[in-house]
């Protein structure tokens, strides 16, 4: 055995006994479940106008971009989406990138080097921490969404004369709370940072995203980043702000410039979903009541997005009430430690639109007795 | 004007006085110039049965995986993709993630930690660079296919008794020469070191890539990284190798946990373009035939892949070659500093397996005397 495969052997037998092996499960095309553990909260992915338009495009435009946005991978529906996506955004520009991933690692790497400071709320995506890192800034862990210690932060920054720049989430998609994000916009107004709103879980679910609603889109200080790939039913990344940070990102992010442009498919695919989503409010709608209804039902806290998580009593309680779950057609997701902030086991609940009203009632009933029997 | 804005115009100003300054142009979908350009290697991007494959993909999978791979998005497509990846370039696993980048970040940073020693070709690609420097790992950056570096490098390490791993692409982007795979086979073998060979520009091109061509498939230190979005003309990457090594990127890879499984458009239409590229050999031979002509015809050198690199003696005369090529209906690219390892400007002809003959005979004509004129 080589060194390395040892390593690989001595990593896995950790897995192993420590229950934490992971495995890949794949559906098949006419699985019967109802998925209530994914992230396509207004069953758009799945639409048949959104469908036709991803079908459509490969048919039209080729099954792939072939070559970076900067060589001759920029189709015009490229530029198709990234107009709409801003003006119903409310942002000056947008760009897209070939995942929520990408999109994140650019605004950071492009715009943090060595000298910048990075707030970083604790609760952040992976991609906003391998983002940072691969910066190389000076980052500060800021705890859970606490505004007091981001002023302290920028203070300091503002002090050492760091260039600052604050990252949370609109709406977190671990816990499903909000962002203090009216309270974000004044304090780094105050301190001339740059607050970074990854809105993956807001849009869709609440229109245009959170900072939309809140009527904090369009301001200087105030850059979004977006995926394709949860409630705009494709796939893909955007960020969005003043031209002059697209056209940094386009010059300058290595996650854009030395990578393939999106595939035409999933790119008409989200501008599809974009457009029924403005078209059709009311599938947030419907979103946000179910939630709110079903948080009620189960005596949790409603989220501010369309997930919603049910603290169980023990890792084996939230796998059984799973495991019963899928027995009864629905499938749901199960966190528990160490991918849980606080160490708490829970059931994770996706609340979707692109369930019937029918389904959605009986789903709702089985979830309420699981969890009671399992909680 | 806030710092940020400050700063984002500074850095403008910097591009645009160094001539540096990079836009993006959309292409219609019915733009008749012949992309010379791209990596559509094969032509399959635009090949009728994949175009189908990849649109009846969007219409019975929808037009999003909707979740991780680990969650509810690991579709039968991605199974398929990844059981036919595997057995075509004879590794005994793969797997399939959202771009070549997360591919590369994926492998490099769930193997590296900051004990492993890393010894990167000089040039490989951005998205290899990334994994290094997120992985934190001790990093040789070796001369350009310098044997005796490598082996310079694994004795230090060996000696130090730190895990190495080395870097290479077998056809590299940039000059389109290939990677001294056999030898570093034998070295990395003899140190104990993992081999990982990106094999985005060999794959189709080469058949099942070099690794597959030089009989170095499937040995226990070789791992091979590709993308989908090149010759399998379609969006993704994967990574190829033992199915230890595939279960511990499933379990650790954050690239690949973190992320939206690839949609099944793309999946299906690499799955097609992967058969087509089985079942028409010619394809690969159309292309290495015509790359070999033409690098006679103008006196260069053939590269090992399908990109030929033509130095010219300026900037200014590269920029207005590829303008001329324009004109005469050619999309070619153009490299100039900084973006070239050695400082040369060249004009980056693709040849492709997607041009009719007696356009391809009219695009020769043109590039001869195209490079005639501003050589
Ligand atoms: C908050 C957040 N940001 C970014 C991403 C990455 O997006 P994508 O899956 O499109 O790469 C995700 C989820 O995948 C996410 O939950
Ligand atoms: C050598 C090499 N590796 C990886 C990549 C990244 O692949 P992708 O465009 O699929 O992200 C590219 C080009 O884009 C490349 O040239």
């Amino acid at each position: 055995m080589s060194v390395w495969e040892r390593w690989l052997a001595d990593e896995a037998a950790k897995r192993e006994d420590a229950g934490l092996t992971r495995r890949l499960r794949a559906r098949a095309a006419d699985d019967p479940a109802i998925d209530l553990a994914g992230n396509d909260y207004l069953g758009l992915a799945r639409d048949p106008e959104v469908r036709r338009a991803a079908a459509d495009a490969a048919l039209r435009w080729g099954s792939s971009a072939s070559a970076s946005r900067l060589v001759t991978g920029t189709f015009e529906l490229h530029a198709e989406l990234e107009t709409e996506l801003a003006a119903y955004l409310q942002q000056p520009a947008a760009l897209v990138l070939s995942t929520g991933y990408h999109a994140n690692l650019a605004v950071v790497t492009a715009l943090a080097d060595r000298t910048t400071r990075v707030l970083s709320d604790a609760h952040v995506h992976a991609s906003l921490v391998d983002g940072v890192r691969l910066s190389r800034a000076r980052l500060s862990v800021v705890p859970h969404s606490d505004v007091d210690a981001v002023r302290a932060g920028l203070a300091a920054a503002a002090e050492a004369g760091e260039r600052a720049m604050v990252l949370v989430e609109s709406v977190y998609s671990v816990l499903g709370d909000a962002a203090p994000l009216a309270d974000l916009v004044v304090l780094c107004e105050e301190y001339d940072a740059l607050l970074v709103v990854d809105e993956a879980h807001g849009v869709g679910v609440h229109g245009p995203g959170l900072v939309a609603t809140l009527g904090l889109a369009g301001r200087p200080n105030v850059i979004v980043t977006a995926t394709l790939s949860k409630a705009l039913g494709a796939q893909g990344g955007a960020v969005l702000g003043p031209p002059a940070l697209r056209e940094h990102l386009v010059n300058r992010a290595r996650p854009f410039i030395f990578d393939t442009g999106l595939a035409p498919a999933p790119t008409a695919g989200a501008l599809a979903a974009l457009r029924a989503v403005r078209a059709r409010p009311e599938l947030g709608e419907v979103v946000r009541r179910r939630v709110v209804a079903l948080a009620d039902t189960l005596g949790v806290v409603a989220p501010a997005g369309a997930v919603l998580s049910v603290p169980m009593s023990s890792p084996q309680a939230a796998v059984a009430a799973q495991a019963a779950a899928l027995e009864a057609g629905l499938r749901v997701g199960c966190f528990r430690p160490p991918s849980v902030p606080d160490g708490i086991s829970r059931l994770r609940i996706t609340v979707t639109a692109g369930v019937q009203e029918d389904d959605w009632e009986r789903a709702v009933r089985v979830l309420v007795d699981l969890v009671k029997e399992h909680q």
